[in-house]
Parts: structure tokens; sequence; C-alpha cells
């Protein structure tokens, strides 16, 4: 496994790479869910890269860039055992060269869901992935489903911008108790940890009324909230069930596939997850 | 020479290509300028391919997007006796897909000059450029320095998100009485036509004087506008003085590379001029 920590080692390697080039970018401190978009690029592609770089632009003031948590050294054996070509892990001054002020918007897509709270991040995401697919060229790219809005993000500028690319949004990896795995999860403390589980739990009974025939939005989100308002740690950010594509949250009955989508605090930590419903 | 009126097209011949690659992107209504360009790219490249697409983002409410000149035919005659191997006439729908959002924004270089003068042009211009780069995915991408901030904000672009794209400004060509070579040169009137020899006379005054010596700015900027407005239809939208990678307006002596660049109005008819001065 090479590891690349500049733009020309990284193209040096493009240039030999063999087959189609699969791309897997994260920001490190890697778990199943990230292992599991490596398994998914290795199945369609003969080269794939992953790329580690917490990026400080999809961070807002206040936000945990600085302490993002970080373990280099873990996430490469990690990458290396999943079987991984090539890690580009670049540095912010090459990145964000000198001058820099391109950044690339998506209104309508960025400015709702978790763009509503948290102002410019999807702008700080769009960016940085179009940088690493310009570094990269890769054939595919590969995403968790987790992080959904982020995803119809890529999508969408892939679509828009004509990139040469094919998208693919992976299942969400889960703890045994339904959590989804995240980074973020160990800033949890057990207590937490343990209530976290009402996330999934609420999901899955929206999805169960879903499945016995209610299409009303405000039913199927309400759903949602009280199972999770059962928890006394949790603050609910936001409960929404939107348009799958165009993330328009919904006020008539479901008739297309929407996204069942959450962020709940626990203490300073926000925590994600969805499912799609399909009628 | 092929002609490509989808963006499958364009991917199938660029598939097979030999040696590097040369785009040459236009809104058609060709020109000696455009002409150079070619014959740039056919110096440096084993593929050229043009680009015909007037882009109707860069185009503000009630600017002539509409009557914006057209001649496809000439245009192929053109570009195919300049040797152009693929020409690319996307349609709009191809190029602005349903539900397309993303915008490349580039704050500092794009708001001003020309972009004070047509708020979002920019945003346009960087977002179809990137969307035709995307498609053609070429080595080296030709244009005329004429449209300098264009220019600036293309090779801004292309370091920024870091495309694997030498951006390359050709010199501007001009008719016998210095008048840059533009397609809205149609426009003017013979009386106006005529006049507007002044924009690169002017030009050519303050250069003379730089030579001379003169390195404050609002000398400079002064000869300029001196001379444009000897004439009596001439209406100047500004003469600028800036940092020539910046674009930033310069307050002090010239020490660094300078961008002297003008727009003026002739009636409804907008043109644009420049001349870099080295100290």
């Amino acid at each position: 496994m090479l590891v690349a920590r500049s733009v020309a080692e990284l193209r040096a390697a493009r240039h030999e790479a063999s087959g189609l080039v699969g791309l897997v970018p994260t920001m490190g401190y890697l778990h199943r869910g990230h292992i599991s978009l490596v398994d998914a690029a290795r199945a369609e592609c003969g080269t794939v890269v992953a790329s580690i770089f917490v990026n400080p632009t999809q961070f807002g003031p206040g936000e945990d860039f600085s302490r993002y948590p970080r373990n280099e050294e873990h996430d490469l054996e990690l990458l290396e055992a999943a079987g991984v070509d090539v890690v580009l892990i670049p540095t912010v001054a090459e990145m964000y060269p000198e001058g820099d002020t391109a950044r690339i918007h998506m209104d309508g897509l960025t400015d709702v869901l978790e763009g509503a709270r948290r102002p410019g991040h999807f702008i700080g995401v769009a960016t940085v992935v179009a940088k690493l697919f310009n570094i990269v060229q890769p054939d595919f790219a590969y995403f968790g489903r987790k992080d959904a809005q982020q995803l119809a993000v890529i999508q969408g500028m892939a679509r828009d911008l004509l990139m040469p690319i094919t998208v693919v949004g992976c299942p969400i990896v889960r703890e045994p108790d339904g959590l989804a795995c995240s980074s973020r999860n160990i800033y949890l403390s057990p207590e937490q940890r343990q209530q976290a589980a009402s996330l999934s739990a609420g999901l899955r009974q929206a999805e169960a009324a879903f499945q016995d025939g209610v299409r009303d939005p405000e039913a199927l989100r309400n759903s949602v909230r009280r199972r999770i308002e059962q928890e006394s740690l949790a603050a609910i950010d936001y409960v929404s069930l939107s348009d799958a594509s165009t993330l328009r949250e919904l006020a008539d009955p479901v008739e297309q596939p929407a996204l069942l989508s959450l962020a709940v605090a626990f203490g300073p930590t926000h925590l994600l997850d969805n499912i799609t419903l399909v009628p």
C-alpha cells in the first residue's frame, strides 16, 4: 500500500493504476462503515484509493475541527488490511493553495437539514470532494448513506458538473443495537451511548407504520420523535421527511421515495441517521 | 472533423484521442482571435477539441443572450480549415440537467471589474468551463487574454480545484487599427467602429508613459481615460489598474505585474481591452 502525501505522488501512482479506479474519501478515524466502502470499491475496481483529510472548510466556527478525532497509524493499518492500494493524505496547504477562493455552491440542496444547522458545511464538502475527484480522477467514488444529504449533494454535483464519475451510496453499517457507526460515537458517555439506540429504533418504528400504510408525513415524523423523546439526554435537532433527491420537505402523503432523516444532540455531540421509505 | 452534439459522442471521441488533448471553448461567431487559440492548441496537442456553446448562465437579465450572434455553419468551416479534430456543440438541456444547482463561486475575483458590472457573470463562466473541462478532460485549455478577468477566474479555478489541466492565456489578436477582435464588434456603427480604436490607443499611450517611468496608478488610468474621452460616442464603464493575479485595484506605485484593463460602451455594446504592465 502506497501512502501519497502530495498531489504529485498521487498523480504518479494514478498514472500506473490498472483497471477502474475507485475512491473512498474519508476524514479518518475509520470504523466498519468506512471499511464497507473499501469493500464495495474492491468489488468493482482494479485499483482502490482511500483519502484521509479532515477538511477545515466544512467545519463552522465553534465546531469540532481541532478536536475531530484523528488516529492515522490505526487508519493505515485498517486500510492496508482492507486491501487499499493507495492512501492519499494531502496537506491543507496543498488542498487550499494561496489565494484559494473557489467554492461550489448548490443552493436548495445545501441550505436545508444539516445545511440549515451548519451554514456553509456542504459548500465545504462539495468543494473538497471536487478537489479530491480532480486529484484522483476515479471512475467510481463511494460514500455512506448515513450522511444522506452529503450523498445527495455529491451526486447532484457530479451530475450538474458532468463529472465522468459514478457516485455510489453504500448501506449504513450499524452497531448491534442499531446505532449507525460514526467517528463521533466515541464522544458519547455510556448513558448517552445507550440512549442513542433510540435513533434507529425511532426510524424503524416509523418504517413499520409506513409498511402498515401510514403515508402522512407529519404522522411519520411524529412516530420517530415520540420514540426519541423517551430518552432523557436526547435533544432533537430535526426529524425530516423529504423528497429523496431534492430534499424538499414533504407536506403531502408519500408517493415517491422519501428520505426520513434526523439529527439528535447528546450534549455537544450531534448524531445523524436516516432510512429511505419506498412506497 | 467530427461534430459531437452530445456528451456521450464527445466522450467516445475523447476515448479514441491520441496524444495530448487541447480544448478551445468558444461561444461561436468565430473570428481570428479564436483561430489563434486553435493554432496554439495545434502546436502543443495531438488532438484539438473546440466547443461552441452560448452559455445562458453568464448572461444577466436584459443582456444580449438571445441576440448574441450565431453562425454555426461558418464557424464549422473555420474550425475545419484551422485543423480542429472534434467540435463539441452541446445542448442547453444536457449542460444544465433537470435539478441543476451547482455553481462555482470565486469571491474576490468575480465581483470586481466586469463582475461588478455584470453580477453573476463569472459564476456562470466558471461553472460552464468546469462542465466543459469535465466533458472533454483536456490536458490544455486555451483562452484569449482580451477577456483578462475571465482568464484569471479560470486559471484560479483550475489552481484552486486542483484540476489536472493547464490553462493557457493567448495574446490578443487585433484589427489593423488596434481594435481587439471580438464577436461583439459587428454591433458597432461605422462611426462607433472608427472611434473604438481609441481603446487600444489609450492603452498604448499609458504603456508609453509607463515605459517613461510613470508608476502612479491614477496617472496611468487617467492617461487612458483622456484618450478615450476624446471620442464623442464612447462612454467609459471603467479603467482599472489592478494586481494581475488577484485583480485588486492598485493604490500604490506599480511594483509587480499589473493589469491595465477597461470596458467602454458604444451605445448598448460594451467592449473590453487590456494590457499587462511589467515593471
